[in-house]
């Protein structure tokens, strides 16, 4: 297997950034081949914009999207861009491992999906969710934050956290065709002795190790809608 | 009132930009005080780093949310970031207007609030939701996407659009005290011929000039939950 973990954490000791060397550890021990973006490390830079494009289909009007479509296609989106597409394509199984900010990801990360995720490639037409352009691949959401996990749940002060993430696993990841498999989140990390850190680094490595049973979450298909995607009577009741 | 417009599309001619002025206009003419951040015109960096920190309370290990409340206190926080916190607490109304990216903010703006909504001045401790350090406070979320609207509500593929935005509208604007407006959503933009864009901004017009009577969205209230947070059991049931 083919796994590509995208790290963002500003601080390289952090618990975060050992997971990230966890996953290394235990995937290649199991024989499979790991590529990391560090995306703090690369420098990587988050912000959409006109000169992620060496030539413009318009160049009076810029349309991100369209953009993105047309610089795939033609071989001229910037070049930091065009490698982490090729990481990403290349991959059975794309693991994004960050601290939770905002209940969502930190910027650099999401810049990194807003520049990557490029429409055509990604998505396009009626090619989402199940039908997405990722479809095949498989996506795990490896997350710390400071919350403790009585905080989440159905009627929990902040809800689930799953459903907090939702634009992420099931907008970007599930729609793009990903099967996402249930996330692993370490609570309460920063607030942590060492002795409860290194419990939960074991359960981390431990399911690295297990993720080939690693139940997957479930999302929209397409058959369950019409042309228009208004939902089918079987969907909707 | 004084009213703060935070802004992020990478295109000056594109409708969100023009909603952005449109908003100005219409607030300023009701005799209002109007802030904007452009965020792309500024080149507003989003990325939360330890350059964000002129003195750092422990040097040789970042925590971001540490630092942020320590630098806040010192009055040692990048400049950047100073500037933002102290438009935002200025402000009796916070507008946060952007073009839906991946469901939800561009990089750009995400990093925004990663950066300046900081610990001690935006939360910290018991300090969340009717509590948040923004309280007294509105926000309205306005946005444009490329989806049409029947693709989002309780049956619809993609499900609701505010639980999509869930992160920002719960887990950032009421979490940290503000009361959040209904927000306006402009959709399909990309694809709609002039009249029917012209059709929206005026709907978008007259939304802003109605703002004194827009609904809020309702929350979760510190007080249905225990010291530990905990739902209370009238919370619960």
């Amino acid at each position: 297997m083919r796994v590509l973990i995208v790290h963002a954490h500003p601080e390289p000791q952090s618990f975060s950034s050992s997971m990230s060397r966890t996953a290394v550890r235990v995937l290649e021990e199991q024989g499979h081949e790991v590529a990391v973006s560090d995306l703090y490390a690369m420098g990587f830079n988050p912000v959409a914009s006109a000169g992620d494009f060496g030539q413009r289909a318009d160049p009076d009007y810029l349309v991100y999207a369209l953009e993105q479509r047309q610089g795939h296609q033609s071989g001229t989106l910037a070049p930091d861009i065009a490698a982490e597409i090729e990481k990403v394509v290349a991959c059975d199984l794309l693991i994004l491992n960050f601290p939770i900010f905002w209940f969502s990801t930190p910027a650099i990360l999401k810049g990194w999906i807003d520049r990557v995720f490029v429409s055509g490639q990604f998505y396009g037409g009626k090619r989402f969710y199940d039908q997405g352009g990722m479809r095949g691949r498989k996506a795990w959401v490896t997350a710390t934050l400071g919350g403790r996990e009585h905080m989440f749940g159905p009627n929990a002060i902040h809800g689930e956290l799953t459903d907090m993430l939702r634009p992420l696993l099931r907008g970007t990841l599930a729609y793009t065709g990903f099967e996402v498999l249930e996330p692993f989140f370490g609570y309460h990390i920063p607030y942590l002795k060492p002795e409860a850190r290194d419990a939960i680094m074991a359960a981390f490595a431990q399911e690295v190790a297990g993720l080939a049973q690693r139940p997957a979450l479930r999302f929209p298909r397409l058959e369950d809608f019409d042309d228009r995607l208004y939902p089918l009577a079987a969907a909707a009741s």
